[in-house]
């Protein structure tokens, strides 16, 4: 068995003179990127830099669209009306093909961001506004989610492309959903514990459980972080140990 | 003689809650329509609105770009680095372009806005970045702008194609730049006298100056204004009789 | 009987180059001026000039604080934290209060707005929140609020002085609460009606709610709008109404 | 001789998500805190913690004033009216002045920032603005600027306390002038030679020019960086070369 495994980071979360994270370190270790869009994080000559860079290393470029909130970073549900969503979104997704196209590619997958990403999961008017916005401006491209959202069923249901994705160092519950932040050992910290379940999901397409059980996760792309030095070690590291057992990332989508 | 012209108007300048103008009749009268990208006015739902609009009617869509400053609508001049004005002006045609697409349209022209229009009348470094994001766009744009500016001759350098536009309501000095706002009969009002002088624009390539001597001003636009009913009316009537003298009004620009 | 009533509205709505309602109208009617912060509308040009206005006419100044959304105007839930929720309240009474003080008034009530307005009917930790937000800035800062809403409740118990007020355009379900937007008959429109529902308010302490029942409702302030020309004229005529049966509108605030 | 001598420094210069600089480690060296009010950048909740923060320490809390640039983080002229810049900044005080209070102190003095503050070195109209905003919203608090700048010019004529103040990491032309920023040595980095440069202004009233001539420089505050962990070190070592010289730092203000 030789699943292929792609591996998805937030990148070009700054804004103005403020940065997060290590774009470049990143952008040496994923394979695709999700490009903040300016409204929860970026401007647009970060937008323009990550979208060079990424092109210039083969990493596609995702619109990473979240609600209209920089002082919230987009971590805040906003009660958005469905129908101003969708423009939202679309407008999002225009201004960064705008950079994809300068960089010589294109946007070629959208990821939800924070608060929108969490709130889809079972919220179906947003979920379904996020839907039609991919599909209005461009049907081929796929879209990143949680396995089992409301999200990945609508965006199936307009006939895009799901792509299910799971967090490198997130622990889950024998239901197959996140153990919710806040909660004892939600998040995984130590890096050999990290690496391991990532292989094992790759190469058996199970992950165990936060009581032991053992879960089929049939995923297609890892979630990286890269907001503090350690979290980018662990991703190196992760993807050293990918290409060492015959997985290399690869991306799941293909710039048009 | 024959010569054809085009009547432009800046369209969807609201956001959020607030409205300003009175987009649908002007959509009735002009033939391309400079819509505000969200950096001094102009929200995605509104975008929208005006691109689908615009798009029902013929009416050709142009990016009109801003300096980001939404308190002061794009009516001051800011000290924008020209690096990072290249790409502000990117992201906001890649946003209106969005939308265009979803109208079936696409972006076909660029105006700068306000502020940002007058200062690169004489600002060479802003005017080449406005002209270097249209350029890396697409260098098919047409760009509208003040005969005599420095933005059309930056922007002929680069291969761009500069488009001279006259104000139906300014009045002009002997030297053909527009008498400041402020001096006395800056701003005309008078509909018969308005629409006089554009006619004699459009068939004798020509207006007569403050001074009352008579300048050659050779124009393919002429900008009209819709903020208060007066303004409507009277664009609709300058229309009328271009229409009855033969110069049934034409955009300038094709969409792709 | 002789009931004490105060007439509020909201003023000061518009933001940079937009303008929403008519203040001016307003100010010659009500005696409380709920004034926006800049926070969901409201620039420090306009906030000035509405703290002056209203000065000059003795009418009251008061804090409308909302969530911090130009683009949604404060109309859109925004789960924010409670903590951050605090300081943003602070930062809007304070920003005003600098412009009250400069018109010889202070701010002397804070009524919340909105969705945020509508939220603290029954959220518990958002409501603690704009409570301890006023308590910290000035506990004799009375609140304005909805009868039975947990804010009004939350206010009472960290010692602010809760003031209940009606809403002179909307019907009353029979239990007392509003008829929700979007049914049918929940917003009155006749001016009979609606003068007629509000002096016996103030006369009787009762309304009649949509079912013909009659209830009891003790407030001291009335709501109105002023965003048509018809809500103002509603609202001119109220306040005649109530001069004429004596009870002149009288603010339920003393600026210190 | 015993000259009084102020540390200032700007702090709270993150927004949201991000931060900048070490507002802790300020906060234990300098005794006058520049505190950003949102307009450039600043937070609510960032306000607070600053102030909540300084007071604890005994040190001076001073509004940072500036253009509404988040984007530019206020480092870009913006040509704003002027009788709006002085809302702008009386709104920013205001703001500033409710956490301060909370915090159990007061604004106490006034320092315009990036941009806004080398404009008006030279720009009349907007240094006016800049003063009548801070006579207006109280008179009594004393205002930082650069030595012979129309700011600290005009802020005398209209009666407020103008306070001199270097830069311990600058260059000074023979004139008295800053070295522009760009120009070779504008901007010093040694330790030794930045704190033996300050203590001997504060001890003899001059500073060596860049041209090796000795200049008269009487100032009672000096500005130090705190953005990168050297300038948080020279910083520290300023301030404790100053109390071994026998100038311990103390606040030119006054908290009312």
């Amino acid at each position: 068995m030789s699943t292929v495994i792609d591996l998805n980071s937030d990148l070009g979360e700054g804004f103005g003179q403020w940065r997060l994270g290590d774009d470049e370190a990143l952008l040496s270790i994923v394979t695709s990127a999700n490009v903040a869009c300016g409204f929860h994080a970026g401007d647009p000559t970060i937008m323009r830099r990550v979208c060079e860079a990424a092109a210039a290393r083969g990493v596609a470029v995702g619109a990473q669209v979240g609600y209209r909130d920089l002082p919230g970073f987009g971590r805040r549900f906003i009660d958005v009306d469905p129908a101003e969503l969708v423009n939202d979104v679309v407008y999002q997704i225009g201004a960064l093909d705008g950079f994809a196209r300068l960089a010589g590619t294109r946007v070629s997958y959208v990821k939800p961001h924070g608060a929108l990403y969490n709130a889809i999961v079972r919220h179906e008017a947003q979920a379904a506004a996020v839907a039609e916005a991919v599909r209005r401006y461009d049907p081929a491209l796929p879209v990143l989610g949680l396995p089992g959202s409301v999200w990945l069923r609508v965006a199936a249901e307009v006939g895009l492309t799901p792509v299910r994705e799971a967090f490198a160092d997130r622990a889950y519950t024998p239901e197959g959903t996140l153990v919710p932040r806040g909660r004892p050992n939600a998040v995984l910290h130590d890096p050999e514990v990290i690496v391991e379940r990532c292989l094992r999901m790759v190469a058996e397409g199970v992950v165990e459980a936060v009581d032991g059980t053992t879960l089929p996760l049939d995923v297609r792309s890892l979630c990286v972080h890269g907001d503090t030095p350690g979290a980018v070690e662990i991703a190196r590291r992760l993807r050293s140990e990918l290409e060492r057992a015959g997985h290399p990332p690869r991306p799941f989508s293909v710039p048009a």
